[in-house]
């Protein structure tokens, strides 16, 4: 029976034997939103590295990548754009190459490299994601970005959505999914509602996105399923 | 307004600055169930340690100490018990010191000794602990246990019922704490009947422990509260 396991912070990712896991990599606000629109609206790859200066060191071999840059919820100053949705428009990433470095999800990235497989999911392709999980049998594994390798909310609930398509499919749950799901049982109809609780849709809300947040909980507006291939994050074929 | 939060794993630990909070042990099947027992039913002092061969060292240099010592769910083999509350009783542990290592509970006990104070928690002594944190008005970390440093579904629910009585008393809940108490929502009618869902219950059932189990999820019947004194778990006054 495949296993679906619910990884609740990056900080927890070396309990588990990655290389023997699809992993799917969640962070809901917004690093892995932004990068399912962004792969669906065309762009040609989107490199996540871990640092500001490995962005910068892309740009120098090649000037026409676009870079993106965020840390704690804001862009960096001097770069092209962060992790807001609206920058990954079909207008402004079709047919080009972003780097991007984030607080939360890149740092997930990097830690799930060494797996089968690397696909990146959010509400926005949800059940594109579920349905081509279902295909692989293979175990999943969900690594929950969190904030700064804490637990969040928002991710769990992501989490919880993929399994409540899973675990009827006939993948076995660990304890965490089984949480989550239970957690995505309570909040499923009202995302927003539910998330409002939370400590970092307050924060979310000082940095003046909550635009970004309605845009994120939108399920099922995109297919395409980013996934790591090499360096980069490309469209699944 | 004070803090509860909630650490789901002793992976996440140093996360938390433990010296600003009163931290509360969890470690419901069976270790802190069991230190709650004991130290109710009088034992003079419980001292965790987090190895096996600390255990044997006070065995020379006090002989009249009982050891107790878990691994994996069973008693280490020469030991006197391992962490079954039914070893705690009155007849067994009443005037004596018990020196005890556990899986996971004693080492989130040693990660979070920095603390301003480190109590224990069970389903046992539930509202005699949340009666005294509201008199304290100190922050709160619930520091759940888990299953070799990962998630586990009963330490979880614990820490829910400990929000779930301290959040309407007006302690502010991080992201973990709010779902913690909505798992508990789930829960409360049937712990049993929910824990049952859990890998670790399958576990435990494995070693033949239901009866344990069944009494770490009885709900107050213990009232005092285990603290911890420079290495010795005590009766708090």
């Amino acid at each position: 029976m495949t296993k679906l396991d619910v990884c609740l912070s990056p900080a927890l990712i070396p309990l588990f034997e990655v290389e023997k896991y699809i992993v799917v990599i969640i962070d809901i606000f917004r690093a892995t939103s932004s990068i399912c629109y962004g792969i669906d609206n065309g762009a040609e790859a989107i490199i996540p590295v871990a640092e500001v200066e490995e962005c910068l060191s892309y740009q120098e071999q090649y000037p026409h990548y676009l870079l993106a840059a965020e840390r704690n919820g804001e862009v960096v100053t001097g770069f092209d754009f962060g992790n807001s949705p609206f920058s990954y428009t079909k207008e402004k990433v079709a047919g080009k190459t972003v780097v991007l470095t984030t607080t939360n999800g890149t740092h997930a990235l990097h830690l799930s490299r060494n797996a089968k497989k690397v696909v990146i999911g959010s509400f926005l392709n949800l059940t594109a994601i579920c349905d081509w999980l279902k295909t692989q049998y293979d175990d999943v594994l969900l690594v929950c970005a969190g904030w700064k390798n804490n637990f969040n909310l928002e991710d769990t609930i992501f989490a919880g959505a993929v399994a409540n398509q899973l675990i009827p499919a006939g993948f076995r749950p660990d304890d965490a999914a089984i949480a989550a799901n239970d957690l995505y049982e309570i909040a499923k109809d009202d995302l927003d509602g539910y998330l409002k609780k939370t400590s970092h849709s307050e924060r979310l809300k000082k940095l003046g996105i909550e635009k970004d947040i309605a845009f994120c909980l939108q399920v099922d507006i995109t297919h395409a399923i980013p996934v790591l291939e090499g360096e980069k994050l490309v469209k699944l074929k």
